[in-house]
């Protein structure tokens, strides 16, 4: 294509709503614009990364075995009614009616789909395992989407859903799949995305994996460790805590603090570690508004996906009400029916707590849950801590991350299958429920996210495997006559042989044209000057910088095939 | 692909809802499956046909200079605000709310959208003629869908935007849009797709064709002349009647009619002729509520897109309520406030009609409008006729048919660009408004539209094209070690020479093998039987019959080559 042709604008200006880089440099460079909150239309550049994209995963989820399908956007509630998401997924499912009045909704992932599609297909045990994908839109109203294209309320998305007889079959696909995955990020540039052990949320299943770009700018938070290789997503990463009681027994006291509403407050105040203290942090359940407590060792926060999960319910943070029947600001541990108290493990094995003594202005030290309590059982309730110790190898070598997720599976298990009523017959004739794997990834947000590591000041790197094209040709003087000819030949033999060009015979100025080639970030750049056809060369440099060579005009065609085929790995 | 792995399940009997061939054969034959009223699945065997449709359309759309974008699906009402849409647009755009409040639409044609993206990119003469184009999942709530992907409410569509500074330039690039669209049909195995002129309805613009399918199962009614190449859609075909008034002018006489309320009643009753009665059809304006009467010959009939066009307003057929102050049954032309009162131009000329006397129980006969009712104005709002006059050529040799509508393209003028606000600087400066073309297919609809056209009753026979899989193996006696071996390295052979291969390796009955390769539609199949490797010959068919060979074991592979390329021309 000519650049001159190229339908979009190309800014100098970072926009002002921009708040990483990956996003700035996309709307700079003329890949996207904003429709509405959260809504982007791409422009040519931005859909030749994302058919790229497509393409690599289309091959390699072909590769194991999965089948392309595509389920509707717009999905009748009923399918949700039976699986029993439509009643729990919360305001991030776009619910309407349709003009004859039937429930619907937009697909946010399509479980329900996947089994609705193969449930007479897969009667039988000797159809299994099988899997099933799609790329397809997908709508979730995110309450907020931020960082372009990062996080959207609509996006293509591949989604796969494999079907399994067994927990071992679901294990050895999972794993096939997750190679897949890694196979698919570094073909895309992105070799560094790692798998962490993830929380499994709305989906249902135990076992799950997210795939991150490990980034400052992340969203999600990863726990990982220095000594081994354990890695967890921050809300599914187990928190150990081991307390060594040596102190003796102190009495309880009942001091007085007053105006000391939070913990840090209170033990400034006593001049105690904020380690010795226990913290009271306060929820209400979503549909019951009852309050939930956790109490928490001072130092530590609470993980609302452990406490979520251990409710099995949805709850939210929440400030006491004055006739909420306690204490706020001095709440400790006591025996009441206006909440639910949970224990964090954290408080296992302290012998003197300072908390609240549940009257206004005062607290307790010397407080001991099991002499001034009672018997409790302590969960995990906390976010690991940096230096915590790894679940894994035991060490104090914890280190917190932030990351972006580029992809995730599951193992569903019946969830779907029990519910939709799923059923297949055995080797011996009996009824059985098959199993389900799921495998998602985000086609705008992994462009996003190459971008955002692979870049420099000026504009995105993009790998050769993505990249929009594979050479930009640059007549430095489109006005100089041997220059164009040239540049135009060249152009022509690139088509022919297939190489994927991007041509810039504007009269423009080095300068601009270079800050363009740098926003569209193609790999290899040929330039044509009347200085280098003098001497009977063109300079090819890599956007990368790591490569910068003249060659002989009758070398260049050659020499840009080997540095592609090179460049593709 | 093996057979046995192939998702999807294949039938015996035609689905009870399926009225058209196609809709059965992709029920039986595991390419869809039914999710809700319009809303299909795609399974693996459609998908793949989708894919290479798809495939076909970027090449031709990149091949007339077609940039592809993408928009997004979910679609701020402001936009559509902006065009005058979201206010005329019926009950088929599918309008919600976000969870913030935000009215939103899901978009079923995206001119909005589109100049939404290109409106500051398009600033410059300097930058046009362009076009943008995105193959995109659409919703159009349909009040009834059929016919499987015939008329459904989502599908997938390539919809292309082309903007333009002269009228002369949009009908250059129209032109060549025409022919990527005839190049795209021929490609995907309709080159009997004919353009017919069209009405362009909710898009605005004057100048629109449609591309049909012929066919008895259409749901569109077209007209075309024995004598010329005049083709146009009944919605859009002029209705041209000569009426010679050799008739001596006759007296007005009231006739007692008793209980002959449809004008066919009367003629019947009074032995005359239904060309010389003047026929009262009734309409109610969709906002006021207002009555519209067309008069018009009694033998033809009222072309309800003419009227819209005519009124310019959306209009519904009605029945007469009690208190109209219009006689039900009796309706004539009289003077009168209660409705507006049209004259269709086959009326003109008649000096001697029958029609109601706006009295319970009679007829005029000898009506003749000027003398009885007043001058009037005459328009064309009749549905063109079997013999009727072609509007190009002047011969009585119109020819009604029917039609799938496979694809569209219209010229839209600046109504989107004006209302919009799209502006653009001329060579001298001064400010102008662009105009647009704007150009669809829909790929499921043209998939199910092939099926249609080459079937027979065991099933699809895709062309090359478009096919699923090139060719299909028939191993009739996999438990016969020969056939089998052999099969099995002819398969492998196959995927090696990347030849798209499906093998049916089952042990099944060559009866259920011949009937599901049937169904599949594979437009080459290699039979492997043991006498064939008697013989040391594969039989080579093709699914249209028109091929039946035996080919010695080493030909097949060069064979099977030689027939793939020219079957893809």
């Amino acid at each position: 294509m000519k650049l001159d042709k190229l339908i979009g604008e190309r800014f100098k200006e970072k926009p002002a709503d921009s708040v990483i880089e990956s996003h700035g440099l996309m709307v700079r460079g003329g890949y996207i614009k904003n429709v509405a909150n959260g809504l982007f239309s791409s422009f040519n550049i931005m859909r030749r990364i994302a058919n790229k994209i497509e393409t690599i995963i289309r091959e390699e989820m072909d590769a194991i075995d999965g089948q392309e399908v595509l389920f509707p956007v717009v999905l009748p509630a009923s399918l949700w009614e039976e699986s029993g998401r439509y009643e729990t997924v919360g305001r991030e499912l776009l619910r309407f009616v349709d003009r004859n009045g039937s429930p619907m909704l937009l697909g946010m992932t399509h479980e329900e789909a996947a089994v609705h599609l193969v449930r007479e297909y897969g009667q039988s045990y000797t159809k299994y395992p099988f899997m099933v994908y799609q790329l397809q839109t997908k709508f979730r109203d995110e309450a907020r989407p931020r960082g372009g294209l990062i996080r959207v309320r609509e996006f293509t998305m591949k989604d796969g859903y494999s079907f399994h007889t067994s927990h071992e079959d679901l294990e050895e696909y999972y794993e096939r799949c997750h190679e897949a995955y890694e196979k698919i990020f570094a073909r895309a540039g992105l070799p560094e995305v790692v798998s962490v052990a993830s929380d499994s949320g709305m989906m249902g299943g135990k076992v799950a994996h997210e795939f991150m770009l490990l980034t400052a700018i992340g969203e999600d938070t990863i726990v990982t460790c220095s000594c081994c290789d354990f890695r967890a997503n921050m809300e599914a990463a187990a928190n150990i805590v081991l307390n060594e009681s040596i102190e003796p027994l102190l009495p309880l006291q009942k001091i007085h603090t007053p105006g000391t509403v939070t913990i840090e407050e209170v033990c400034k105040h006593l001049k105690l570690p904020v380690e010795k203290s226990c913290k009271a942090v306060i929820y209400q359940k979503a549909v019951t508004q009852e309050y939930v407590v956790v109490f928490i060792r001072g130092d530590l926060e609470v993980n609302e996906t452990k406490l979520r999960n251990h409710l099995k319910e949805e709850v939210y943070p929440a400030t006491l009400e004055e006739n909420s029947g306690l204490v706020a600001g001095y709440l400790g541990p006591h025996k009441t029916d206006k909440a639910i108290m949970l224990f964090d493990s954290s408080l296992r094995g302290i012998n003197d707590l300072c908390c609240g003594a549940n009257e206004e202005d005062y607290h307790f030290t010397g407080f001991q849950i099991d002499r001034d309590y009672g018997e409790v059982e302590y969960y995990d309730l906390a976010k690991a801590i940096p230096f915590g110790i790894c679940p894994e190898c035991g060490n104090s070598s914890l280190v917190i991350l932030r990351g972006i997720e580029v992809g995730n599976i599951f193992q569903l298990g019946d969830k779907y299958t029990a519910a939709m009523d799923m059923r297949y017959t055995d080797e011996n004739g009996d009824i059985k429920i098959p199993i389900m794997g799921c495998y998602g990834i985000g086609v705008g947000r992994l462009a996003a996210s190459v971008c955002e590591a692979r870049r420099d000041e000026n504009g995105p790197i993009w790998p050769m495997a993505i990249a929009p094209w594979q050479v930009h040709i640059c007549c430095l003087r489109a006005d100089d006559d041997a220059s164009k000819t040239y540049a135009d030949e060249l152009y022509e033999n690139m088509l022919k042989n297939d190489i994927e060009a991007i041509y810039d015979d504007r009269i423009v100025s080095a300068g601009v044209m270079f800050s363009d080639a740098d926003l569209l970030g193609v790999p290899l750049r040929v330039i044509v000057s009347p200085r280098n056809m003098e001497e009977a060369v063109c300079e090819i440099t890599s956007r990368d910088k790591s490569i910068e060579m003249k060659v002989k005009l009758d070398e260049v065609i050659p020499t840009i095939k080997n540095l592609i085929s090179q460049m593709l790995g």
